[in-house]
């Protein structure tokens, strides 16, 4: 990957427009019966017919083997080093649920629990409880605790998972966790990693401790444990990186968080794929860099949907048309990660990949799916890679030497 | 990359000769008739045959996207990291007009430009004046300026372009730019960089001063404006990193400065491929490694013209018998960057490769062509990884580890 500093000295403002579409969890693995995956099981013309006149390929999001979560997954395809940049859990707790984290936040991933009359982690999440307990549970904490000097947020995720932020002066992410990530054991006190820690260790454990007092009665969520301290990264802006003026169209909070974290302004926009095309549309003419974030075909993966994953895929390509025809200079399909269905999850797999451009050299490849990609004119390559090659075919990049 | 350390310990001298073939701005993009590339559609019949036989890919010159200059791209090629040692444009200019560097000497692009009666730059390429003006004014400049303790030499590069070179004790590049990228403003006063530099900046712009009255009454070039200040950079000597005896053959100032960066000696050689072949011959008893620079693929692509590139390709081409009598033990057929006549330039596009060894794995590709090639051994790859496979094949490398 070219240095960043490099990349600055090259990089040009044009007039030129580049869509990054992501389809969120893409690729998959093969129906048992079929032998296809999802994405070649589904009716894709669109989608095959863009491949036919596109540079094609198989990204991989982190390196080989590596299954990445949504955070890292996306700093590669914005060109960040998903290695260099972390994102703390608890900085993605708070994205997640639409937090907006000031720079001087700790955010911290909430688990509910169950302890014993001895002080015992006996279940890391309350027996499952549900969204709605959960937001009620937040509701009561926030109530009941008050800490001196630091304001505190405390919202829902999903299930037996919140996130908690804690605002105010000189607070410190260099904690240790207080999940001890196996029960038969007591919660650990919350420990500082080095001496500018101290103050907000004491804090968290006085919030730690008056949870457990307002939970006393609310068996069996009736602990909390914390982990993934965090604090936003100071990541290098998008606009300054790559002298673009970038949009994010997504209707899930993590993505707009993520969008927002390097600085890409996140539009308004409705719950729909419908909705994500004609607010691109609409905004087509004022920015030079668009990502649009479809959420569902991970949804269904994660789900263990295989069918369903198969009609949002023919239903994403359904609005491949549409993208066209307002011509960006680029336009790439390709996925944060692969989600197949019959692992129920993220996988390490190599996530299908497409660049439509004037100047790409179409490869012969003819059939966007995870097998005809493979000979693809580019190969297998590293996400991260994925902004400069966007770049040099909306020929954003001058040479590099004389 | 294999680091250059352990390449010393396993690089071992042998009489095995290997024959790098550089046809520069090799790679090219579909015809918009057609679809087939320059070099898909030049009738290249010996090339077609040595890939069936060789190992093939597609070299990427720097990383994904990226466009090279002549300097970083054959670097790359000679196994050096471009990203490591930069060559500055002032030591580009340099070797371009044939000028002998000595390591102490600072370098500059300088552009003849005009200024109006407020010296602001009204046109950054004094309307782009001939080369032959160009002399005339780099000899009204040389018998003009004399600076205390300072040898100059200036030099002709084309058009506006010229390069200026300052000798002297205790020199120093660390210094900015006089060209200010921009018109309506005055050219920028040099500064140092660094302490070291404060010297040096006096003297250039006292050149510019005095540059400035001697040009004052041969508007439109009646200024100059000075870029890229640049000593050699030190390379390790391809003789001792690779435990070479080297020779380069081109016909090209630039690329014979090139070879000389990095310790190959040049040999004396006429304007012509015929000629160029004709020295090869002549000194493939007394050399073990030969570096060939043909120039004219990148002339035509430069010039937009699809069909002279064709017809340079295919002249080329009808050299192949002649190398291979030679009876190489290696021999490499590749650009140092693409040169699609569609953009006029040079491109980040993956270059054509083919190594042709008794040890090299035939991989299947019969034709040697920018997606043929997308199926061979090799795959994609990077070029500065093409010294270690040249050499390994020549069996110039033994075991790394026991």
């Amino acid at each position: 990957m070219i240095p960043s500093e490099i990349l600055q000295q090259i990089v040009v403002k044009t007039p030129s427009k580049i869509v990054l579409f992501v389809i969120d969890g893409l690729g998959g693995l093969p129906h048992s019966e079929t032998g296809k995956t999802e994405l070649e099981t589904a009716r894709t013309p669109n989608l095959d017919h863009l491949a036919a006149l596109s540079l094609c390929g198989s990204s991989v999001p982190i390196s080989l083997g590596i299954t990445p979560g949504s955070g890292p997954a996306h700093l590669a395809l914005f060109g960040y080093d998903p290695i260099q940049y972390d994102i703390g859990r608890g900085v993605l707790s708070a994205l997640g649920v639409g937090f907006p984290l000031e720079p001087s936040d700790v955010a911290a991933r909430i688990n509910f629990a169950t302890v014993d009359e001895n002080g015992l982690v006996t279940d890391r999440r309350a027996g499952r409880i549900s969204s709605e307990v959960n937001r009620e549970l937040c509701a009561l904490l926030r109530r009941k605790i008050q800490i001196a000097d630091v304001q505190l947020f405390l919202e829902t995720e999903r299930g037996h998972r919140a996130a908690v932020i804690f605002r105010g002066d000189g607070l410190s992410d260099k904690l240790t966790d207080s999940d001890p990530q196996l029960t038969g054991v007591p919660p650990l006190e919350v420990q500082p990693l080095s001496p500018e820690g101290r103050k907000t260790a004491t804090i968290v454990n006085e919030f730690i401790a008056a949870a457990r007092a307002a939970l006393k009665n609310h068996h069996p969520a009736n602990a909390v444990l914390l982990r993934g301290f965090a604090k936003r990264p100071s990541l290098p802006l998008f606009s300054e990186r790559y002298k673009l003026s970038a949009a994010a169209i997504a209707t899930y909070p993590m993505y707009k968080g993520l969008a927002r974290l390097v600085g890409i302004e996140v539009l308004p926009c409705g719950d729909t794929l419908a909705e994500e095309i004609k607010t691109l549309q609409d905004n087509f003419a004022k920015y030079d860099f668009f990502y649009v974030h479809v959420k569902a075909a991970d949804t269904a993966g994660e789900d263990g949907d295989f069918e369903r994953k198969v009609r949002v895929l023919e239903e994403i390509d359904s609005y491949i048309p549409a993208l066209l025809e307002l011509k960006p200079d680029v336009l790439v399909v390709t996925g944060d990660h692969s989600t197949p269905s019959a692992l129920r999850g993220h996988s390490w797999h190599a996530v299908p990949f497409l660049l439509y451009s004037r100047w790409a050299l179409p490869d012969g490849v003819v059939e966007f799916g995870e097998r005809a990609l493979l000979n693809g004119g580019l190969g297998r390559f590293l996400a991260v890679e994925a902004m400069p090659l966007m770049l040099a075919h909306a020929l954003k990049l001058i040479k590099y030497g004389a």
